[in-house]
């Protein structure tokens, strides 16, 4: 951590998986899932790190990051996230979009 | 718009800004330059939408998408930019990471 919340990562290239959502109102068993889903995303093979921030309106965005796309497609596989991805479309988010991307360059700021 | 507060970006590929960043305590005008900064992102050539969540700690995470990396460095170099990011390293963030990422692929949902 560089600070807070924030992940330090390798140097590029790796891999992000931007997830920007809208939960739906109330818990719904959701807070519980989201710490066991994190949990078991860090013991992952190719797991770098995470970062997550959802606000009082229920927007959130949580990027998570990994070394390569066969780590990101292990993760997706794993059975227990793909059912919990199912609960995720019929009860805990309006919307969400998930984009995967490449990170090429990267550099960061700490005040003293 | 596919839901409030996600972009709704064409077709991979395109590039991301991850910014990520622990504020100070107080506003010290950050509010007013993050609104103009935003305004003038969105009339950049180039732009293709933002998402940016911060939560009541100060953590939070803003991305811009854009059509290429040209676009992110024109947008990098224009000049009331560059003066207000030098007046965020002195006043307004603690920590911040930025990542440019290159979006592969990317899926969504909406419930009905």
């Amino acid at each position: 951590m560089i600070g807070l919340g924030l992940s330090r990562t390798p140097p590029p290239p790796y891999y992000a998986v931007i997830f920007t959502s809208q939960r739906t109102p109330g818990d719904a068993g959701y807070g519980e899932a989201a710490d066991r889903m994190a949990e078991l995303a860090a013991k992952q093979p190719g797991y770098l790190g995470v970062e997550s921030v959802r606000d009082a309106s229920g927007l959130g965005i949580t990027v998570s990051y990994w070394k390569d796309e066969a780590s990101i497609k292990a993760w997706k596989l794993n059975l227990e996230h793909t059912a919990i991805r199912e609960q995720g479309r019929k009860q805990w988010y309006e919307a969400f979009e998930v984009r995967i991307a490449k990170v090429e360059r990267a550099y960061n700021f700490k005040a003293l």
